[in-house]
């Protein structure tokens, strides 16, 4: 039989004579002969009111559903006389698909984000993880939706890749052999090394330069050894990648596609977002508006600097020092863009000597035509750059940085068949639901996340 | 500057006087001071034919654009006397953004598909791959479109895991120690061993049992072997879970599903799907539209045995013999979709002995409540079943298989609070793929596929 979801009776616009909802009951209160049963379906942050009278079929076993316990309840859909809420269910039939014992963990208490960790097959009950995974789902809805709307392509690109991207080192390698196996590289089951990747960039670069606008939206590794509440071994990544795109048209884009997540979300999440806003951030709805209707700021990393070091000066203290040359940290991209602008800020033309290989070099050959976009709470949201067009001057760049060539032949041969200027970017999509949340641990934001040590379920 | 695409283009209702289009060259015909550029960008199947006089600004370099030179062709977009085509650019200037040598790969003719494979950096740029890309990309959205429609919530399960999900033992291992390293799985990232996902379905489930309906769309693998058509190590597969859900209303879901999905590629897909059902499979057009439209077949799994023993008496040949119990093979599966019903099966409760742990034992103790849906080309398409909600069937069911009931300890703990009847199918996005335009062969749907001792890009 179809079951409306709660979400659905709750937006009813007259009574309902004959309804049939399951869920889980988040609590019973008891009355004279009659309990209310607060249910939940997980279909929207709201509970529905069912009223039990102790004689309908079924109501003899009101006093063993305790909160946890999985109930069908048939009745009908009355306005509500109790406050705050419109419409109750008018019990005419229960019954308990599904106990739930009397230490069951998730009882009606506010709970620590450490415990909830260490249940993350039963967190997703609770008011705030629920709120957060339906936020989650309709945010991956508006990535979609947003490159879909513009013309984009969605392209998959691989998670099992044999060239280590950035150069980065902090790859998990991959195989089929046993542990500890003397067996080399030849014998496993690629005939060679294989990672997880770190960025579908480069193979998106192909695509880009064929279906003129692509974008990834899958999941990337790092095997950085960081327990900080920003790193997470396991997270998603969105990857545009565009022909005939300079570095301002891929600002212009990434704005765009921002402000069309940000307003989505305030569209169709305004009830798990005002969770998020009284409970978690303060200022988070406010913050997701302002990024919706505002422009953001652009500067020239140059012109950061200036301005860090001139806030130094200022008193404004800083762990890490500034000067041209230097990665900018954390506290520094959350000071441009909680204190000095206050909205989002784009940086670009950073010097060469702190990017990778594939970004444009500028014509003043110190800097290259890369993007990143400093948002308040999370500091850099995207990062991007033009990438490098011109054969001669890639080739350079990677021998500039001790890049063996030849498993790169690929890309290389991108800028001999057509090449075309081009440019893309990549957003950690669980930074994004930080942002738009306010949850300030990624283990938070992620079903099971992985982290050093942390491979539970 | 904005360039509209050329699908934009070819779709215009009136001629345009002043449009910028960049994109590369298909071919070039020469006629008398002037010529014709055949331009494709990737936002659709058609060119649009440039026609450029040499005496334009640009037109002096005209002979030097090859065959996958890049250009941008600024112009007046006028109807074409051609047939064939609606509209044409009529140039005012010309710019050869990046050229291509005489000895571009891709040069207008027939190429084989290992070729193809080859240059897999290269093959989005054919009519054929660009299609195929471009349906890959619409299919996924009706995929996302689909579920939210229904009230799903989108959830992202780990690809790194702890636990061998179906003890099905083709697993990668996932490590950040070096080759050869003599160190334990407690000396590794995680403290224990890691492997890549076979399935999200273990993970989703407490997602379904708290959020009610869920879907997984990721990456998933495979470390089989098996060097065949039909077998990537790396693939996308799409797994629903709902509470509340019997093996009937599981298969109402997965047939509303497929669908809605050829619904949605008949509808957006038309121009490209044209090109494989006129060059790959003569049947894939008619084979979408009657799953579009036709209800889907259903039948036990016992009957099914039956109809290919019957079949057997009656002439036909297979290659492995048929008898309850026995997992059917891809031969049986295609004779009952293509043969014997000439349409989409769905077989249910099979024999629990050829079924995994977690699928819920019928009332005959001898069969679960599965189902698997078979189609014309490809056989399985779809894998699924009711789950075990029941705990001590449960844990009898892994007892009698042998797995240690300890890593799934949150698993069971579903069936302790608030357990309630669930069910989810899989379903293998290149399947469906190979499905809608009749490529045969997995590695032709995917941009760079994984097979055993294939890595490249």
């Amino acid at each position: 039989m179809h079951t409306p979801s709660i979400k659905t009776l709750l937006a009813s616009l007259s009574p309902l004579p004959s309804v049939l909802v399951r869920g889980w009951v988040r609590t019973r209160r008891d009355a004279k002969g009659f309990s209310f049963l607060e249910l939940n379906d997980g279909s929207c942050l709201a509970n529905l009111q069912c009223v039990v009278d102790e004689t309908v079929p079924g109501g003899d076993r009101l006093k063993e559903i305790l909160t946890g316990a999985a109930v069908a309840v048939q009745g009908e859909l009355i306005p509500s006389p109790a406050k705050g809420q419109q419409w109750e269910l008018k019990a005419v039939s229960l019954e308990l698909i599904g106990p739930a014992p009397e230490d069951y963990p998730l009882q009606k208490k506010r709970h620590s984000d450490e415990f909830l960790r260490s249940i993350a097959h039963l967190r997703p009950r609770t008011n705030k993880f629920g709120a957060l995974f339906r936020i989650r789902s309709e945010a991956s809805f508006a990535v979609h939706d947003f490159f879909r709307n513009q013309g984009f392509t969605y392209v998959h690109t691989p998670i099992l890749t044999g060239s280590d991207c950035e150069g980065a080192g902090e790859l998990f390698r991959v195989t089929a052999l046993p542990r500890g196996s003397k067996e080399d590289a030849a014998a496993d089951f690629f005939g060679r090394d294989a990672f997880l990747t770190v960025s579908g960039q480069l193979e998106a670069e192909p695509l880009a330069l064929s279906l003129g606008k692509v974008y990834t939206f899958g999941p990337t590794f790092r095997a950085e050894n960081s327990n900080t509440a920003r790193h997470a071994a396991e997270f998603w990544m969105i990857e545009p990648e565009m022909a005939f795109f300079d570095l301002t048209a891929n600002m212009d884009l990434a704005e765009a596609f921002v402000k069309a997540v940000a307003r989505h979300l305030l569209d169709h999440c305004a009830a798990d977002l005002a969770l998020f806003n009284q409970w978690v951030d303060k200022e988070c709805l406010a913050r997701l508006t302002q990024v919706a209707d505002a422009p953001f700021e652009r500067l020239e990393y140059r012109e950061a600097v200036r301005l860090l070091q001139a806030a130094c000066d200022a008193g404004e203290s800083f762990q890490y020092p500034v000067a041209f040359g230097t990665d900018l940290q954390t506290e520094h991209e959350r000071y441009l863009a909680e204190k000095k602008f206050g909205k989002p800020v784009f940086l670009c033309n950073y010097p060469a000597s702190i990017k990778p290989f594939y970004m444009r070099v500028n014509d003043d050959q110190e800097t290259v035509a890369a993007m990143d976009l400093l948002v308040p709470t999370v500091g850099e949201l995207i990062g991007g750059s033009q990438r490098e067009e011109r054969l001669e001057v890639l080739q350079a760049r990677m021998q500039a940085q001790g890049l063996d060539p030849a498993p790169y032949w690929w890309y290389l041969e991108l800028r001999q068949y057509g090449s075309a200027p081009h440019a893309g970017f990549g957003l950690g999509f669980e930074r994004l639901l930080m942002f738009a949340t306010g949850i300030p641990n990624i283990r938070d934001v992620i079903a099971y996340p992985r982290t050093p040590g942390s491979l539970e379920f």
